[in-house]
C-alpha cells in the first residue's frame, strides 16, 4: 500500500470543488473523460436489457454476443482477425490491466514503461508485487518507447513491457514501424507486452495501428469508455493470445465473477451506424479543440514540440513559467480558477516542467480557459 | 498464477450446458446466484438513472447518496451507527474482497480462513501473494472458525482472519458470541479481520450478527448481489476502519477508477419500502425450500448435522455414498441429470465427503432434482 501513489490532481479538483462550491466558476481541464453523455442507442439498449431482466451473472469473459462484435469490429475497423474467444470483456480498462498484470506479473518482476505515462499502469504492476522501470521519453521519440530505448533500459528482471498508444499524458500514437520494432524486440528477448489501445477511435489523422496486426503474442487492452462515451458503465476489454486464454478466464472468474450485465447488452449497440455517427461527430468535435488548443497554448508560452494525434490530451512544456508545475497548477486554479493536471502525475522526468491540458470541455470553455491563462502567465 | 485454482464445478457446469444442448434436461442445484431477477423498483429506477444521463464516471468511493442510505441501512436493521465516510462502494463483493486484500496482505504474509470456505477468498490473498491457512471446522463449531480455532493456528506470519457468516459452502452464521470472542481475539493478537457478510438479509431465524457491531477494526464486505438481488449489476461495498479510509479510496480510485454509475443509482431504490416487500418476500420463499431440502436430504442419507441459517446453501455429508464427491457430482449430473457441487470447491477437509446444494431454484425443480438424486443414491 505504501507504494500507490495518490494523484496530485485530486487535490486540485478538491480545491476546485470547493472554490466552486464557494461561488467561483472553474474551468475544467483537468478531466480524463469525455464531456459527452453515452450516446442515446446504447443508453436506449441498456434500458431495454433492465426492461428484459437482464440482471444476472454472465460468463466471466462476457457474452458471446459481444466478443463477437469485438471481433467483428477489428475485422471492419483495422482488417484483422481476431476470434472472439481471444477477448475477455472486463469491469473497465481497469478490470482489463489487473488481469494483464496479474497474468504477467510476479513479485520482483519489472515492467518497463514510459515516463511520463497513465499513472495506474505504475500502481497496477506494484500491486502486484512489482516494480516499474521508468523510460525517460521526450519528442525525439514523440513521447514513446522505441526499440533502442528498450534494448537499453531491459534488465534480467524485466517480464514485460507496457505501451499506450495513443498515450495518456502526451496524445501521442506510435507510428507502425516504431510499434513494430518494439514488437519484434519484445518477441525476440522474450517478453511480454501490453499495449494500452483505449484511446483508439480518438485519433485526428492517420487512425492508430493496433499492436494486434503485428503480434499476435501482445495483450492489448481497450474499453467502451473512452471513444465509445461509456464511463460510467465500468467495460472493457482485454485481447490474449490463444495460449493465456484458459488463464485469463479463470483469473477473470476468480477477480470479477463477469463484468456488468447491463453495460454489456448496452455495449451491443455502441457497433451500430446510428452510434458510430454519433461518435464520429464526436470525434471531429475533439479534432476541433485539439486544432484550437495547441497553438493557442504554444501562443501561451507553452512548448508542444510534437503535435498530439489522438486521446484528448495535451502535454505542454511549462519550462518558460518556472520549474515547479504543481504550483503552477495550484496558482492556475487559485488565481484564475482553471484546472489543470501537474505532470508529476505522470512521472519523474521533466514532470515539475509539464502540465497536461485535457480538452473535454467544450470550445467556449477551453476559449476562456486559454484567456485566463494568459493572465496568469502574463501574456495579455 | 499457477496458484489460482479453477472451479471443479465449471467443468460441471460446462458439461450441464453441453447436455442441456443435447436436449436433457438438468436440475441445477450448483447455482450461487438468486433465480428472481433484481426487484421491479432497483430495475426502474435503473432506467431512470440511464434516461437522465448518469453515465459518467462518480466519486471512486460512489456517490454521496447511496453511502448515506447504506449507513442508514446499518442505523436501521442493525442499530449500528457506521459513518457514510467509511462505506466505500466498489464492483461486486469481488471488488471489495480485491480492495481489502490490498489493503492487508503483503507477499509473503499468511491469512486464516476455514476450510471450506469460499474459493476465490483464498485466490484473493494468493493474488497478493499471500498465502491462505486453511483451518479445519466441522458441526462441533458450526462449520466456523472460533477463538480456540484460530489461537491455535495462527502463526508469525498471520496477518489477518477472514470470516464469513452466513458461510457458504455451510450456510451457518456465526453465533454473536463466538463471532464476539473472534474479534476479540484479533484486538488482542494485532491481527485484522475481514468479514465477508454477503448474505446478511438471508436468515432464516435468527439476523446474522454484524461483525461492526462488537468492532470498529473490522473490515466488512457486503454486496446488493445476494439479498438484493443484484448480481449482474456488479455493487458491493466495504466498511473500513476510520485509519483505512484514506487508503482504501485511493486503493479503490487506483483499481476501480469508479463503480458502476447506474448500478449506484438503481441501488438506492434497493431500501425503499415497496422494494424491500419484494425481498422479503423472497427471503420467505428461500426459508420453505431450506425448510424443506434439509430434511429431504437428510432422508436420502446426506448428513447435515447443523441446520444452516442462511444463504442458500446446505453441506451435506456424503460419506455414506463414497469418498469421492466429485466423482458423485459427476454421476448425478451424467445419470440423472442434477448438477451439485463437490465439496472439494471449498477446501480440504472431508471435501471428498462433502457436496454443496443450492436452493436457487423453485421448490418443483428442487422436489424434481431430490427425486432424481434418491435414484442415485438407491433410494427410490
Amino acid at each position: 500500500m505504501r507504494c500507490i501513489a495518490p494523484f496530485h490532481v485530486m487535490e486540485l479538483m478538491a480545491r476546485a470543488r470547493r472554490l466552486e462550491e464557494a461561488g467561483r466558476d472553474i474551468v475544467h481541464m483537468e478531466v480524463g473523460e469525455p464531456d459527452f453523455p453515452s450516446a442515446a442507442p446504447i443508453v436506449e439498449a441498456g434500458r431495454q436489457a433492465l426492461a428484459a431482466g437482464r440482471t444476472g451473472y454472465t460468463e466471466a469473459a462476457g457474452i458471446p454476443a459481444l466478443r463477437k462484435a469485438i471481433s467483428d469490429h477489428y475485422r471492419r475497423v483495422y482488417d484483422l482477425d481476431i476470434p472472439a474467444g481471444r477477448i475477455i470483456l472486463t469491469p473497465g480498462a481497469s478490470g482489463a490491466l489487473l488481469l494483464a498484470m496479474g497474468l504477467l506479473v510476479n513479485p520482483g518482476d519489472e515492467v518497463l514503461m514510459a515516463d511520463p505515462s497513465y499513472p495506474c499502469n505504475r500502481n497496477f504492476v506494484r500491486f502486484m508485487g512489482g516494480q516499474e522501470q521508468r523510460c525517460a521519453v521526450g519528442p525525439d521519440t514523440g513521447y514513446q518507447l522505441d526499440a533502442d530505448l528498450v534494448e537499453r533500459h531491459a534488465g534480467p528482471a524485466t517480464v514485460a513491457l507496457m505501451l499506450a498508444s495513443p498515450s495518456n499524458p502526451t496524445g501521442t500514437a506510435l507510428p507502425p514501424a516504431q510499434l513494430e520494432a518494439l514488437l519484434d524486440w519484445a518477441r525476440h528477448s522474450g517478453r511480454a507486452v501490453v499495449v494500452d489501445e483505449i484511446y483508439h477511435g480518438l485519433t485526428y489523422g492517420e487512425p492508430a495501428a493496433s499492436a494486434l496486426k503485428y503480434s499476435d503474442q501482445a495483450l492489448v487492452i481497450n474499453s467502451f469508455s473512452k471513444y465509445f462515451g461509456m464511463t460510467g458503465w465500468r467495460l472493457g476489454w482485454l485481447v490474449v493470445p490463444e495460449t493465456h486464454v484458459r488463464e485469463a478466464e479463470k483469473l477473470a472468474q476468480n477477480l470479477f465473477i463477469s463484468p456488468s450485465t447491463p453495460a454489456q447488452y448496452a455495449a451491443l449497440a455502441a457497433f451500430q451506424d446510428d452510434t458510430l455517427e454519433i461518435l464520429e461527430q464526436r470525434r471531429i468535435e475533439f479534432a476541433r479543440r485539439r486544432d484550437y488548443l495547441v497553438p493557442a497554448l504554444r501562443e501561451l508560452g507553452f512548448k508542444i514540440p510534437v503535435m498530439p494525434q489522438g486521446a484528448f490530451y495535451v502535454y505542454g512544456d511549462s519550462s518558460a513559467f518556472g520549474d515547479d508545475s504543481f504550483a503552477l497548477a495550484q496558482r492556475a486554479i487559485e488565481e484564475v480558477g482553471v484546472a489543470i493536471t501537474p505532470g508529476i502525475d505522470f512521472g519523474r522526468w521533466r514532470a515539475e516542467q509539464h502540465i497536461r491540458f485535457a480538452y473535454t470541455t467544450s470550445m467556449d470553455r477551453l476559449q476562456e480557459g486559454v484567456g485566463r491563462l494568459s493572465q496568469l502567465v502574463g501574456k495579455q
